[in-house]
This record gives structure tokens, C-alpha cells and sequence, in this order.
């Protein structure tokens, strides 16, 4: 069965990788060996074995009666949009790790699969190699999903767990995740929760049925947690994760990407360095966790790798996925309900009148008061916030 | 598309209530509804809503055409075995919870269901609610799956949780269990391991491709566990869980069902209560790990009406699933390879004549030494304890 991958870079390689490496096993699982015939790249690849196999025009690839399966891997909305369609279009099926191009045009390429007869899948663009979306589209169907929280953001995760196990300054972890490539020159994307945006953006629309447009989901980064923060975390008894979540409210669901305090019994509580995990309640089932490597050349090829033998065993068959066009309204975000931990310059007393019954904590830090809110939800609290001198608040999960 | 339910005991009994209370869900899921129209069971549920759909004989639900599923959450072989054959025979689908049968009957029921063009699905068997099986059939597909070691009983796990975070004898722990209806009156098959063994059994095989032999796994269980090893246990910085283990060897499986010593850094130490786990490590994925609710009446059932949806919608089709008959002859346990924890009757000097290098360990308990040996075979330990008088040990994961 020949398959083409469009974008060689890490992912893409990885996935040539997995095939070879793993070619037996995959062929007894498959009976048929997955063969890559063509890769796309603007790059020549000059004296490396997959020289002979780039192409630099995707429609080497569309028009190739060979090729039942393309892999995208290369990143962004555009291009990528253009070919993936071209493909399934074609009458290829087409996997991808590209969660943007998932955020953004999921609804619409699943309805072009289906037309074509052909799948569209994607469980590498969420939670890299953990296997989360076929799970909840195949094994809780049974299921209402009341809740996802998920550490799904390694870059992130890993500044966290040495801010925490450390203490040590924002400034200082980046620097250092840099240094060993955990993250990028420009870090915005992950810092500031955008990567984890759209990943809640698409595990909501799965859930949900219908597109969600992450640009309707409050999005709040890591950047501004200092070490004070930690201090008062570990006081509390908690640690800092970035979270991005999404709760079912009666007729819709309320989602966030924020910063949030976690106690010790909570599942994601321990889920340390790059590793991420996804955190579900369903109605029936329960708490459920699936926990792993959420990024990487390896980890993530092997998803896509797990999408091409699922399409291989349905060549013939579109998968029906709803996932329905029409824009799902989340709920105002204004209404999200929360504790909240506010560190203010101002006294105890004043804290108190601004928020009601609060819950002082004392890390010993001179000229402010730090304290936890009852539950109240996001528009009181931006309310009584105006009431005092507030330099930082984060959330309790 | 019409169900019918053999055994109306607590899991039977979750699937109705699964299939009611998530009606509308499931039929937006599906575009259809399931519909329970017969149920087997030798009682007779006077004044129950269940009475009008109680049948006696089995055939009752074989022989109506109407029927197109059948879920089996009897337990044990027979005559479980005797009726889902006769119900694939007929041309119906099979959803079970019985790990019993699953481990005695797999290869052979899957075959009867390939030859009758129907599918036998059992995603309840292993981890309750927890998706295990799917995934690993159907996302894991690109991997060489290395490790599956297994939290996977949860009566067993809510002991030991007790036992470390109160230091409290293994029989007063099992009494307060059999009062909450966690242990049973007999607890013999959770205690010992049995029931943990004929999950790993499945596993095993499920990744093997062919059919591994329950009563090959060397299964030892919890009961000799004491609050004195608990105190050894903490000194180590570690947890004792009991775990079901499978390691890749060359050309086969090494597997194993026993207490182990996990450090805190292990994906398993905070899995606790009556919750399970299942670790796996794949050679592209790297670490993976399942969490939930690995047993009760509805997150059980959840996972049975997952396999109803995803039969229904495969409703004319077999998805080929890898499980020869053919035996798999797993490695000679004896080969294993563990550090070993041991308490013995001895002086150090005696320990480090027989074992070899030792790290003792110092928890004060009088007339004893307690210490780690370094990397041996389980035959090597054997031999070396047959020189000290070895009081208890324990395997180090």
C-alpha cells in the first residue's frame, strides 16, 4: 500500500522511521506492508536516502493513482488547507499531526472526506503519540462527557514541574528549555497557551459534535508565574499546571486554557516534565486519565502511524465523526465559576471586604496579602477585583 | 437495533440503566437506538420494569431475528461459553465482561465470530471503564509494544493504598474491604492474584497475536503482605502495588503476577484506591498510561456499550482482530531478571555471603536484616535463599 508524506521535517521523518522500523509487525497487524513512494518538500535532500523520493509540486501527489494515503506533517492552515483538500478530494485519505489545520478547518475536511469517501485523521494533533481521540470517538460512546482537562502543552509542563521542583524564576526554566530545544527561540505560542488552545478547541468540538472556534476560548499563558507563586502553591498544597479545559454546562460547554492551582489527589497532579496526560469525566464512566508523551519526533509519528493503519483497514469506508460545521456557542466565560488564590497589596481586612469570606495564606512574603476566594464566578471576581490593589490571581481546579 | 442482555446481575443490569439514562446521546452518536428487549437470567425480577423482558432459555434470544447484539455479563466459562457461542453461531454480535472467558475462549471466539462474519468485543474485561483493548488494537498499531505492566484489580489496590497510608494489618484491611463490598466474602481470586493473571492473560495475548495460557503466568498474590513491609516499603522511598506484567523478550513474553516495589517516580506509585492503571511502553510511543475506574457497575458497563456502539456500527462486517489459537510459550519465569527486596533471619555479613553486593535497608525491626540485592534471575535468587533463612521478599519494578 504506498502512502506520501507531505513535509519532511521532524514528524514527517519520524514517520518514515516508525514504518521502516517497525515494517514486520506492521505487516503482520495489516497484512500489507505501508510503503512511502513520495515525499513532498520544498527542500532537494541531497545525498539522503529519501532524496529520490521527493517531490516539490503536490499534485505528483494527487494525481498519483498509486498513493490510497497521504500524511500531512507540515504545519500551519496554509499550504496545508490546499493540499490536504487536493488530496481527499483525489480520494486519498489523509492523516495529519497538524493540530491548527485541525482547529481551524476540522469540520470542513472531515465533510470533504466524507463526500469523497475517504477518512480524515488526526489523533497525532492532540496529545502527540497518546492515543486520546479515537478513544473517545470509538470507546466513550456510551458515555456524556461531563469534563476534559488536559496537560496537553510539553513545553509548558516541563517549565512548571522545574519552576516547581526548583523554585526557580520564569525567566530562568525558559532559558534553559531553549537550551535543550523543549522550546522554541520564539516561545509564544506555547507560553501564552495558543498550542494548548487549539488542542481544547478540537477535543471540544469532538465532544461536542460541532466546530468550536478557539478564538472563543479565554486563553491565559504561564509567562507572568514567578517563583512567589510557586512558594504560595506549595503552602497551599498544591502545584501550578497550565490546563486547558473544557466543562458541559446544560446546553453547551465552557472551556478555558489558564494557569491553575491542583491539589495532591488530583490525577494530573503528578504528571511531571514534558509528559502530558488528558483528564476525562464522563457521566458513566467516571475519572479517566490517558497519560504519555505528548510531543516528539517518535511518540508523535507513532499516532500517525496508528491513523494509516486504521485508514489501511477501512480503504473503502468513510468512519462517520460528527463534527458539524455550524459554530457551537460556548458559554460566557464571565459565568465560569472558581476559587480563586489573589496575591494583593492590601490588608487582610480590606481583602475581605473586597471578596467576602476568604482563606489567608501566609508564605511569609512582605507587603501583600495572599489568600483563596470561596467560589465565585469570573465576572464577581473581576468585580471585587477593581476593590483592591490585586498582582496576581490564578485559579484553583 | 435490538439487544439482548444474558445476566441481569450488577454489570447486566449497568447496561440498561447506561443504555436509558444516555439514550439520546448514543442515538445522536449512532443514529439509532439500542433497544434491550430480552434479558436471560434464571430469576425472575417480580414487580421489576426488567420482568416483561426475562427469558429462561437461551435459545429464546439465539433464535429471535430481530436481535442483532447480545451483551454476556455472567461471569465464568460456562455456561457462558456454551450461550455466546450459540448467539455467534446465530449470526449476533457479542459484547462480554467476562475476563474468565475472554482468558479461556478468546482465540476461539474470535474465530467463531470471523467465520460467522459478527464481531466478539470485550473492552470490559480488562480496566472496567478504562479504554485498554481498543486502543491498543486500534491506535498502538505502528508500535512494538515492549512492557504492559497493569494496576488492574482494584480491591487489591484499595488494600494495599490502605495498608500504606495507615500502616495497617493485611486482615483488618480486608475485613474493612469485604464491609464497603470492595472485597468479596471468598476473596481469594482478588488476594491471590487470579483475577490480575487472567487480565494480563488477554493483554498478552492481544499483543502476542496468539493465544497466552493463564495458567503459564507465575501469579503470586497480596495476603502475605504485612504493615512491617510497609515500613520497609517507606524507608525505600517506594509503594508496593500488585502488578500484572508482560515484557517483550526476543521472541516472546515474559510475564509475571505479583507485589512490586514502586519508586516514586514510576507512572504507577499515585495510582490508588480502588482506581487502575495500565502502563505500556511502546518502542516509537515511548511511556503510556491508561487510568480509571477499572471495575464498578456503570464504568463497566460504559465500556460494554462502547462495544455495543462500535458493533453497531460495524453491524455487517468482522474487524480483524490478531489472536491465533495456536499456544504462545512465554519465557521460563525463572529467567526473570529483578532487584529483590529480602527480609531474612540472618546477620549482614550472612545476606552478603549469600546474595552478593546488598543495600540494607534499616526500618528497626528486631532480629532480622532487611536489605536489596542487585540484579539477578529469579533462579539465581532462589539458589542464593536457600542459604539464609528468608523470611519474605518482594520484587522491585
Amino acid at each position: 500500500m504506498k502512502v506520501a508524506i507531505m513535509g519532511y521535517g521532524t514528524i514527517g521523518s519520524g514517520v518514515v522511521e516508525v514504518l521502516e522500523e517497525n515494517r514486520d509487525v506492521i505487516k503482520d497487524r495489516l497484512g500489507d506492508v505501508l510503503e512511502v513512494t513520495k515525499v513532498l518538500d520544498l527542500r532537494e535532500f541531497e545525498g539522503d536516502p529519501i532524496q529520490s523520493k521527493i517531490v516539490h509540486d503536490y499534485k505528483d501527489i494527487s494525481e498519483d493513482k498509486e498513493i490510497a494515503m497521504v500524511v500531512e506533517t507540515m504545519g500551519g492552515v496554509e499550504p496545508a488547507y490546499t493540499f490536504v483538500k487536493a488530496m481527499l478530494q483525489a480520494g486519498k485519505h489523509v492523516a495529519t499531526s497538524n493540530k491548527a489545520l485541525v482547529a481551524d478547518k476540522g469540520a470542513d475536511l472531515i465533510r470533504i472526506a466524507r463526500e469523497n469517501n475517504v477518512n480524515f485523521m488526526f489523533e497525532a494533533s492532540v496529545g502527540g503519540g497518546i492515543p486520546i481521540i479515537r478513544p473517545l470517538l470509538t470507546c466513550l460512546t456510551g458515555d456524556v462527557i461531563e469534563e476534559i482537562s488536559g496537560i496537553v502543552n510539553g513545553t509548558t509542563n516541563y517549565m512548571m514541574t522545574k519552576m516547581y521542583t526548583e523554585g526557580s524564576e520564569y525567566e530562568d526554566v525558559l532559558k534553559e528549555a531553549q537550551d535543550l530545544g523543549y522550546a522554541e527561540k520564539d516561545p509564544t505560542a506555547d507560553v501564552e497557551g495558543y498550542d494548548a488552545c487549539r488542542k481544547i478547541a478540537i477535543l471540544t468540538s469532538l465532544v461536542a459534535g460541532q466546530q468550536v472556534d478557539y478564538n472563543d476560548i479565554p486563553t491565559e499563558g504561564i509567562s507572568h508565574i514567578t517563583a512567589t507563586d510557586i512558594k504560595y502553591a506549595k503552602k497551599l498544597g498544591r502545584t501550578i499546571k497550565l490546563l486547558a479545559r473544557s466543562i458541559k454546562t446544560k446546553d453547551t460547554y465552557s472551556a478555558r486554557v489558564a494557569p491553575y492551582l491542583l491539589d495532591a489527589d488530583h490525577p494530573l497532579y503528578s504528571v511531571n516534565d514534558v509528559f502530558n496526560a488528558i483528564f476525562v469525566h464522563g457521566n458513566m464512566l467516571g475519572d479517566g486519565m490517558f497519560y504519555g508523551s505528548g510531543a516528539g519526533k517518535l511518540p508523535t509519528a507513532s499516532a500517525v502511524v496508528g491513523d494509516l493503519v486504521a485508514m489501511a483497514r477501512h480503504i473503502d469506508k468513510n468512519i462517520y465523526l460528527e463534527w458539524k460545521e455550524e459554530k457551537l456557542e460556548l458559554e460566557d466565560p464571565s459565568k465560569q465559576s472558581f476559587r480563586f488564590f489573589v496575591r494583593a497589596k492590601a490588608t487582610a481586612a480590606e481583602a475581605e471586604g473586597a471578596f467576602g469570606k476568604i482563606e489567608i495564606v501566609d508564605a511569609g512574603i512582605p507587603d501583600e496579602v495572599g489568600f483563596v476566594t470561596d467560589v465565585m464566578t469570573q465576572s464577581a471576581f473581576d468585580e471585587a477585583a477593581t476593590k483592591v490593589d490585586v498582582k496576581k490571581y490564578i485559579r484553583l481546579a
